[in-house]
């Protein structure tokens, strides 16, 4: 595997796992008001999309990244709505 | 260009402008507190990570996607140190 990807591995891991803190301090705070809904159902479909590319174009990297980042978001978007 | 292109920027369109209305919310409300710092600090370096990506593999989409992402990620970061 060449160096370019690592780097395109590392950076699906941190973007992926980035939201782990903020699904975290969610459920921990039982507050999510200044988290913004819009963004997370946006963001949503667009990981979705990512999905159907990923499956489609055979990329394990952009399937498994955008797997996980859409339960993350799904997960996001149901504390949101449980703690407006 | 292919249908599955089309999607991949969708894709990246949705996933990038995401993030437009967590920042109007915070520059709005003026209150970051739920938002989680770790969050924007780990995306901010994933999406430099994927910058270099899609310099080195001169994919537009990736370079456009990750460069504005990284903006709306540093500006949500100095909204969140501004408004603790």
């Amino acid at each position: 595997m060449g160096n370019i990807e690592i780097v395109g591995l590392v950076a699906a891991t941190l973007t992926t796992s980035a939201f782990v803190p903020q699904v975290y301090k969610a459920f921990k705070n039982k507050s999510t008001k200044d988290v913004s809904l819009t963004m997370y159902t946006v963001f949503l479909a667009g990981t979705i999309l990512w999905l159907i590319y990923g499956i489609n174009i055979q990329s394990l990297s952009v399937i498994l990244a955008n797997g996980i980042t859409s339960l993350l978001a799904i997960l996001m978007l149901m504390l949101k709505i449980k703690y407006k």
